[in-house]
């Protein structure tokens, strides 16, 4: 199945709404405890989310719509959002991401993209040639993995308490695979 | 970490929500494909977690409470959903979610579960002695179970829309691990 820009930003207009149904006013148990040493907290999970909206995506694609392939897109902090995040409540940090989440899609709206821009190239530090369309589809499914991933670290939480139960629950079988 | 029923409550009560924020009205690409033959839509999650929520949970916490060990849980179909999401639209079987989670969890409200119930045991046909705990427990963690499952069956709709960035993407990688 290819790229359809208006399905990315359907599922990205809905993301901030789901973590706020999911996790506003849930008790510490579930939105602030991790998997161990250097892994995250559902907590981290959404200020990541808020990092990268306003250090990678946009301005990414706002690089090859201006510069082409001409330009190595700028790495980000994989462990940015700690310093943004640090003293804030989960409800602050939510609010922060439905608001710039919001701002982000109505600048790409007034974008226009046209399947010409979409085909656009930029250069990834990592692996060379990305066209505008992939970074803007990557934008979507990343919302899905770290989605993914805080299911993991949430449920992680109760492997004690489910009992036998842990062999039945294929969440608690997710070897994290990289996030 | 052990358990405490109200946390399980407490996230039990926001998956109907979350599902609804995420699910209601998004393009089919994302609730109505599966991962291939004998897969699971999002459209099907949200149908098994109706099913169970009537066939399940609850039927086995009242088996626990009137009968102890004495009387082996009813097996259920994985496949029950089938039937009972067919004709229908993905809002109204959210809405059948929403209604029959509230409902069971006014009910088990109403029990006033203290530690000598919640302590009780239960038998699982395959494998064996379960706590009420352990039952209540799982249904929580079931919810992140299948929330799992769905973020990573949305993704895999992706695959080839994201390009080289399917390496970094955890969520691709998943094998799905039995759910």
């Amino acid at each position: 199945m290819g790229h359809t820009l208006d399905h990315s930003i359907a599922l990205l207009t809905r993301t901030p709404a789901a973590l706020d149904a999911l996790l506003r006013d849930l008790p510490d148990t579930w939105t602030r405890y991790n998997e161990g040493d250097k892994t995250w907290s559902a907590f981290d999970i959404v200020g990541h989310l808020v990092h990268l909206e306003r250090t990678n995506w946009l301005p990414r694609a706002r690089l090859i719509l201006r510069d082409g392939e001409t330009k190595t897109f700028q790495p980000f902090d994989r462990w940015g959002h700690v310093k943004e995040s640090e003293g804030k409540s989960l409800g602050q940090v939510l609010d922060e991401f439905a608001q710039v989440r919001a701002e982000n899609l109505t600048e790409v709206r007034g974008w226009n993209l046209g399947p010409a821009q979409l085909a656009l190239p930029g250069r990834h530090p990592a692996f060379g040639s990305v066209t505008l369309s992939e970074l803007l589809a990557t934008w979507a499914a990343h919302d899905l993995t770290h989605l993914h991933q805080m299911t993991r670290v949430m449920a992680h939480q109760y492997r004690d308490a489910v009992g036998p139960y842990a062999a039945y629950l294929g969440v608690m079988q997710c070897g994290g695979h990289g996030a």
